[in-house]
């Protein structure tokens, strides 16, 4: 069995383990104030072309998500969402756990567009019976696989400037975001274009950690605190460093994201080419095509996946989803299988 | 200089790289549910006596506090701790954050007694006007180095037995504990005598990882969706389970905690053999030596190692830690540098 | 102008004044431990038919539903409402702020019914990663003027019981529903089909207040400390529960209701009558009728209401609120006005 | 039996029910809209002599500290109050609940002083270990019945200002320090030299009802959500500002207090006379006098009060406390029958 579930079920890529042990016994300051953190730090900068943008690294993506909005939120203020939005969908209420609402408006493709958020604020306008909406929050690449293009996150991002909203990228994904076919973003267009986003380590050849970046210092006045009071201060964080020391002193964040999309875009074409639709359009790592359940049933002997959505009597969509540590030559066979089923 | 500060200065003990190398690519589930998780927690179950306890891995000690006490809690309950404990001392508050008191007492060792809990009993019985106690906070080793013998232990829970309180022991260093001369608790002992506690691997030769363990199954019960809620789920669960796999498959746990001790004593008998005192009495990791301010300046020139109190004009206690990887001869030479000092 | 905005434009049924002023300085005991509220409890548990029932004065309804639900609720559990349910829609994020989301589903009339709970069931089933629901939340009379039959309420309570699910009924409008037209439901059916539910007295004649009642007097246990906790204990409860004794010492709030609903139907048939149409089908003090925009003008000279929802260029919906207090003379002059513009 | 147990014993001054009666069917707006509300308020900030203060109504002391405190601090910030502080020491965690340490520390009267709260500042430099202070709370009159002065305050308010500390007094007994013998205080010296307090009025002549005043009007902003969102907004608003309104468009409020005060200092000559002391020094309407336990018994038979503390043996203080309304002709047979005791 082959397992196309998720993006974490192998553990990391090896030049991180080797800096790990290179490193081991090295005595360091705790909490986040070792020497791999200040290294670090100092190259995302300069990829993010920002000299002043306040870093953290911390373990998860729902740590990530809690951490920053319920650090920026007053008690009355509330977060808005796609309702695909993993705050929204997938976190247990970490969000609502801190205080605060999370407000989900229908999208078609999982991206909020300025009118999207116009419309929750003509909904939330009956002050003071209503939370006053104060972050937007958005996933690049989002829960469903799409991206957002360079135009939509500037227009996004003047909307929310004129109307005293904080612009939050969720970067999970976000090396899959900015490896993906027809990308016109960067990390230093993003940290132009948005209060404060995080990129994913964990989905993307780090055994774990998210590096939060606030591209505004003045936000992230005091974070450490929250950091701490959270319980997502490592003692060992060099644990976390280590992992964007490697992932960003080269391409290498960039090269494992783009071989996950290009695994997924083979499995696409063999999908197209059997004249089998999707669910979504993707070109990133997850793919939801539909297929018929009994191709479905027969796939699901060598492959793990989710079913994903129903479709009818006869077709049901799943998720694929690919990533650094695919296995070119399960793909291959993925494909033959799916060509033969 | 050589850091006598913590001991989390340095990464983990080799066989857990080891580990996670031979491991890393085998494709594994997430959220916890790898098979190592499951052979770490059947080691453990053994090592407990108890085949029914219900085990989770999370990354910290701040996470692991405020995770198991607002999940126990109900809104108007609170947890007592020692002034001196961690949850009222040093974890920016977390647990209030989470919504609730934490009720301190006074204590001359940093160990609550029966009758400690007994007098905040009292002193909160002025229902509905103030919180209700009800979880009971202790930790082993303490913040100031001393443990909890077997009968303390079993006094205590037998009291809160008969007073509706929960007891929680915070194990941050219970491997330090455990080996210390004279204790004569085991993780068995400790698991009948204890509702909830935790086995700390961050401090003991993991590169991170806390093992929470609720003695009484029924206590746990949807436990993971608040991990998931508060951030404490990695993807990559496995990280966490490769700690306690290898530090439980034999008795690596106690071998480094033994280790760290034997450290600290050979340093506590050159204290006391240049005629110096502590300021409390520890047979574990934790050393409060009160010595000359001038021989802790001339020790600060090689050695890192927090002050801790000021005592009077001349002297001050300062406060050194040893650990799984402290350095023999850095030991050595530090006990040499006191002699001439 | 004239106010038919809301039911809460006067004070109260003079009976309570008098009654406060009777009572004025005799000497009672603060904190709801006046002899008042032990009169009143014991009326309304012979009206429930629950000599058991646990019941608690407040003063208002936001007040009410946070305190019931964060009380009811653990960490990771989560409450079911209407999107037009008061919680969701108009308590400024009074629940999430407690710690707990609030899931929302889509009703034609504001009620929910078995199927629209395992809906919700079905979308929340992938644990640990969504939050856990545990109380169905329902308001009688609704938002939208509609009431819920006995049928439909033993329904809902048995789905409930049999998904251990607590039901919850918001009774802020109780009087209105339970003298509505072709009701069938009472208190005491209430109290038998219900966990928990509150009567509403601030808009049925109170100066404030709404009575808590736990059908089942386990889930009460320790609620005094959370109506403490949350700033809802007053001093002198006995304004609270001297609303309720004269309310229910005879039939004085089933009258007061009633008109209301009278007065409400009466505008209702003066509406049908000149060919218009409704928004929703209310046969309680809530209307709101489909009116041209310039009848809407006309009518706005000499009453205030609030413009509903607009429907296209012509025609908008309007809310008219009716109380125990309306003046029938107004009511009147209003269906002249109506009928002449 | 007569209650000197506390001093809401009673209901409201017939003034403020001769002015509900005679606004009772006026139709007003909701929510704090109502023209009484104007009115009082205007009165208030001209005795402030600050024009722009924000003033808000709400129903009780614990719903007040709550919500003020809870919309001034950020996530990581906390409160100092003295230990015998309500918020501290009565309020059953209800800061706490909303996710903020109460930092306690020691004091001699129940009076925070600069000194007080530098050796705090002190103790809570570990950042970001340890939360951040940002209020300081006091209550004057205090908890045991002493008062702040002028210089008092205005030294405590100069170290706030430099510490980037907010000021805030909890006023619940505002009226008994405000008229108490040797008080140099005024409402505008307050308005002045703190950065938010709040008059009582619930403890003071009113059926309910605290005034809150930010004397700084930008930290109010938004205040409205929080009060809302916090079950605190009352529909009928018209019920807490006519009690204001009716206090202070004389000087019926100081006039009460006074009265109160007056009463309470004849009890203490005749403690004073039969030789007896007191546990803390109080020129305010609660009196902590000590006195033999068979005195105790004697007076217990016809009064009612609290047994505050356990002295020795032979003596134990109890708890008087008078009110506007405390009955002239009780207190003298209360000072005969102890000096006939």
């Amino acid at each position: 069995m082959y397992n196309f579930k998720n993006d974490y079920s192998e553990g990391a890529h090896p030049r991180i383990l080797d800096k790990l042990i290179e490193t081991n016994l090295v005595q360091q300051l705790g909490y986040g104030e070792d020497q791999y953190a200040h290294e670090a730090k100092a190259i995302l900068r300069e990829r993010l072309n920002n000299p002043a943008a306040a870093i953290h690294f911390v373990s998860g993506g729902t740590q990530t998500n809690l951490l920053i909005i319920s650090f920026l939120l007053r008690v009355h203020e509330a977060v808005i969402s796609a309702k695909t939005g993993h705050i929204a969908a997938n976190e247990t209420g970490a969000i609502e756990a801190t205080g605060h609402k999370v407000i989900t408006t229908e999208t078609i493709d999982g991206k909020l567009r300025p009118e999207d958020v116009a419309e929750v604020l003509a909904a939330y306008a009956l002050a003071p019976h209503v939370v006053k909406p104060r972050i937007v929050y958005i996933s690049n690449s989002t829960e469903i696989g799409t991206f957002y293009t360079n135009e939509e996150i500037k227009a996004l991002y003047k909307f929310c400037q004129s109307h005293q909203l904080l612009l939050y990228m969720d970067g999970a994904r976000l090396g899959h975001a900015l490896t993906a076919e027809n990308n016109d973003l960067t990390l230093a267009t993003i940290s132009q274009y948005t209060d404060v986003f995080y990129i994913g380590g964990t989905k993307n050849g780090a055994l774990l950690g998210e590096a939060i970046i606030f591209n505004k210092p003045e936000l992230a006045t005091d974070f450490d605190y929250a950091i701490k009071q959270k319980g997502a201060m490592l003692a060992k964080g060099r644990i976390l460093s280590i992992q964007f020391l490697e992932l960003f002193k080269d391409d290498l964040y960039f090269d494992l994201a783009r071989k996950a999309n290009v695994m997924a875009m083979r499995i696409a074409a063999a999908v197209r080419g059997k004249g089998y639709t999707f669910l979504t359009e993707s070109t990133t790592n997850q793919l939801f095509p539909i297929l018929p359940k009994k191709v479905i049933e027969r796939l699901s002997l060598n492959y793990q996946f989710y079913i994903w959505k129903n479709i009818d009597a006869d077709y049901a969509a799943i998720r694929l989803i690919t990533s650094w540590a695919t296995d070119e030559e399960k793909v291959t066979a993925f494909i033959k299988d799916l060509q033969e089923a």
